[in-house]
């Protein structure tokens, strides 16, 4: 069993597209972990922002998550719509790409396809976090316990992830379970606390200064967002009736993260917690309600599962946007078919490498990660909502004005929201994001372009029969008289009558042996001797070549290459090129045609 | 002008070897930088040793110090020797080959390769420590001002230098009168101090454990006897007579090291001069002597100039020694021909890159590389002086007795020194070199046995003339009707009159389209449908290829692939590579050549 297998896995022998239909309960689960997954460093986000402009500030820190949770009420109600005008699945660059034309639907699947890869990385390094908070000493590993993680999700995902709920719904509901207790038994031993008034501190920012910042904590902890269009993505998935199922299940989702996000924030709050380096809020405001007792290694262990879990949605997500994307020709078509599990591969491995990239170069912090993250996110949100304002207006349908109205203000605040996440976060990284999807958009373009020129050239609509070649030459060019060279000859006398062989002369001394030997191993065929004043051997040989060209304009030439196939693969370093430089100046001559002709090395 | 020619320069027109002949003066600049730079580092490696073990032990620095310069003596002495008796050049790799056979020729071979490497690592790092010492906000920057010294080196050696003595001499003149005006105004401010004797501290050492401390800090410091046996390499470079004027040349240098390297360890010690991470021994010395006026950052400069100088030779050194192993078998044929610019650039890019991972690696600390530095030096000196004990044995000559006493000498004191080398500094560092050493050896075997075995396989001393192949089928496989299959029809008939076109049904309805097409432009060329129930394209194909060869087994088989050019390189990731992939398939079956004809896009 080679290594590749062990990891891998078998190939698979026939290619089915086989989803179990999910009930409502297990689609919350499988669809919700990007979502929810992200109150475990939504709130956090927020308060480093605040931090910075002075504790003072923490008291906007519910307000914020008011604000935010209304939003997230909004976009939920959005797609909700999406999901009944999309049955079979309305990603933002489908609905947007069908609504407003190619370029914003490009806009849309540039921004998701980096969404995808920065869910990976905040996922992941947030995961580590989850652990490093609950065992101390591991934080110096933080790095390489992000990559290990990778490697394994990424093994998984290679070797063809069975989608089955089962594996999902038990770390989501765990998790799920976990942030409820925690809230309650939080609000309960809150209740007894007395409660302390923020500190009025002095004020030291401008009104303005002021706005800003809580602005900027706003884009912060607008991450609690991402991942709630995951739903409308698959549809599909659901059992009958599928739009209703899902509609339900995302109203679900968003009831649940609301609750969540605002309870954690608001113990936050009230318990005091401040930001730390070394270990997250949501661990210490666990430490702060259990103590360090079981329970609070059950929430970090459930929070690690669950932000894993994001994490590999993403790698589902990422091939399959990529898979469409190709299919309309705007990505290799290596990416395109779907269900081959090499294909698939590509996808898996792209994402892979990208976010580890990023989890390197980022060192595994989360902190530094988020503010490329929503930029995308809210951009494909109002790409999606702007889609379906365009579709109201054009298809109407009952009640559209009602629907027009919800997607028109889903479609505002979330631009509202993007240009606020882009002004507050572009010097801290949103300006990476906001040149990487134009540059993308170019790239796919680019490449729809080089498909259809191609295309265009191959087609034989208005091409006539071909006529034959009036003659056909073959050159074979050699260095000396050895057994490849003999190989040649041979293979050269069966594919034409008329062969020459050419050798440049270097040393007349060498030249003259050559003569001498040809005589019995040269099968007849007449020996060409070039003389090369620069001692170069190339340029004789292409000159000689194009004279043949000349002699026979309405005939055809192969170049017949004397070549050894070593048996090791290093064998290859330990020799000269000479041949493939040849094949490659002589791939840009017309009707000049180059072939190896190989000769077996045993040893 | 692309960017390759403004940093590389033009090609070379035609290859000329020419050296211009240099005076005994001239020569001491050109083969000594190596040498004598080596005293910028090695009194500070003896204290850094002697430190460690507490400050009382900097009483021995002066007496490590005579031992190292008797030890110059005498390896100075012995090469002396063989530079009158191999005035072609007889470096350590020759020498031991000549005299004690393959083996140790290799084992001299490898060391001096490593060497070479550890000489660019270790002269740049020290020459970037120089500067850093004297402007202290760069020590920060050390390994990317090593990379980017590296990197100007690189540069200027892939243009090719011409090694013109002249710009030597001014570096190396001015680093040697620099350390004598610095010793002598050293040696005279010092003897207005009083002498404080050096304190007796509290022994904490066993005798043994002093031994072995000593031991080391004298290996550390044999660092300074690095480069010494360059003159030997480079006799042809002297004017007539050529090894006279070498050995007066080396005995100059010798001197010259010896003096300053003596007068730096006696002034360290006296003025109590301690190891500091941020500022070099060297600096110290000179801000003590000079307080830190401009002749302090004269001696900072000239420093950090010859050693670079030093790393330069380097670059000379080692595309000439993997040259001359290439050319006997030992190492890829790429790396053979001398004065080939190309080649020559193959060895400068291997050792820029190798010795380029080593600053990273060791983070540009001249201290952690000097461990791995001088074990392959010593081994070479041990070589080469036994293989001509072992000369002298051979072909005895005038006065060969009193010869062979000091190669003798020379070996035996080498050789203990490797030991004690080898031994004390084991786990710093130098049992990366002793596994290295052999690796090395056992490459270059095996590369040696490859070349015999193809040279023995291609050879046609006893092969019969070639007999004539009784047939030659063509087959195409294509996957559909377009431009670049038409031409591959095209070619097919024009190199055989049995050709066929193979398809691979996995579409009913496409294939009845082709079908249907097949009869306006397939040329007469009868097309093959084949079955696939497994999908699969690869092996239906495989299958007939193997039944045709079955059906003429006197005959050859050409497999004509339609293939399109396109104009761009990125074009081509874009592209499904089937072809490539039934290439190299077809490359290793007997009987069966394959050939892409290419079809030229233009846009």
């Amino acid at each position: 069993m080679s290594i590749k297998t062990f990891l891998i896995g078998s190939p698979i022998e026939s290619v089915k597209e086989k989803h179990e239909r999910v009930s409502k309960l297990t689609g919350l689960a499988v669809f919700s972990s990007d979502a929810l997954s992200s109150v475990a460093y939504a709130t956090e986000e927020i308060l480093i922002v605040l931090v910075l402009a002075g504790s003072g500030m923490f008291r906007f820190s519910m307000p914020i998550a008011i604000g935010i949770t209304s939003l997230i009420a909004i976009v939920a109600i959005s797609y909700f719509q999406t999901i009944h005008e999309y049955p079979s699945g309305g990603g933002a660059y489908i609905v947007a790409k069908d609504n407003l034309g190619e370029n914003a639907g490009l806009a849309a699947g540039s921004s998701l396809l980096i969404d995808y890869v920065l869910t990976v990385a905040v996922s992941i390094s947030s995961g580590v976090a989850a652990i490093t908070s609950a065992i101390p000493f591991l934080h110096d590993y933080t790095v390489i316990l992000c990559i290990a993680s990778l490697l394994v999700i990424t093994v998984i995902n290679l070797r063809g992830v069975k989608e089955s709920g089962k594996i999902f719904s038990l770390p989501t509901y765990m998790f799920i379970l976990a942030i409820i207790v925690l809230i309650c038994v939080g609000l309960f031993r809150m209740s007894s606390l007395p409660h302390i008034p923020h500190p009025k501190e002095v004020q030291t920012y401008s009104g303005l200064m002021m706005i800003f910042v809580v602005m900027r904590a706003f884009a912060s902890g607008c991450t609690a967002m991402t991942g709630i269009e995951a739903v409308s993505n698959g549809i599909k998935a659901f059992k009958s009736p599928e739009s209703r199922n899902a509609g339900i299940t995302l109203t679900w989702m968003a009831l649940i993260l609301g609750v969540m996000f605002m309870g954690i924030t608001l113990l936050t709050d009230r318990f005091g917690i401040m930001p730390s380096e070394s270990e997250t809020i949501l661990s210490q405001l666990a430490k702060t309600v259990f103590s360090q007792g079981l329970f609070y290694y059950f929430i970090q262990g459930t929070t690690f599962l669950i932000l894993i879990l994001a994490a590999n949605t993403s790698f589902a997500d990422f091939p399959r946007l990529s898979s469409i994307m190709a299919q309309d020709g705007f990505l290799p078509r290596q990416l395109a078919n779907r269900g081959d599990k090499l294909v698939f591969s590509n996808g898996v491995i792209i994402l892979s490498i990208v976010s580890g990239v990023l989890m390197v170069a980022f060192s595994g912090d989360t902190h530094a990660l988020i503010p490329l993250y929503a930029v995308g996110v809210f951009l494909s949100f109002t790409l999606s909502q702007s889609g379906m304002v365009v579709h109201w207006l054009k298809y109407k349908g009952k009640g559209w004005v009602k629907s027009l109205i919800i997607n028109a203000t889903g479609a505002l605040t979330t631009a509202v929201v993007s240009v606020v996440i882009a002004g507050t976060k572009f010097i801290h990284g949103a300006w990476m994001v906001i040149i990487a999807i134009p540059i993308i958009m170019l790239i796919t373009k680019k490449i729809s372009r080089h498909y259809q020129s191609v295309s265009r050239q191959l087609s034989i609509d208005n091409a006539e029969p071909e006529v034959e070649y009036a003659h056909h030459s073959v050159i074979i060019p050699i260095s000396g008289l050895q057994m490849a060279v003999l190989n040649a000859i041979k293979y050269g006398k069966a594919i034409s009558d008329d062969v020459s062989a050419v050798y440049v002369c270097l040393d007349p001394a060498a030249t003259m042996k050559l003569k001498a030997q040809w005589t019995k191993f040269g099968m007849g065929v007449p020996l060409v001797i070039l003389d090369s004043p620069f001692r170069s051997i190339i340029e004789p040989l292409m000159d000689y070549i194009d004279d043949v060209r000349n002699s026979y304009q309405k005939g055809v030439i192969t170049v017949v290459l004397p070549e050894f196939v070593p048996l090791k693969w290093w064998h290859h370093l330990l020799h000269n090129q000479t041949a493939i430089f040849i094949k490659g100046i002589i791939l840009f001559k017309q009707g000049v045609v180059s072939t190896s002709v190989p000769l077996h090395l045993r040893d």
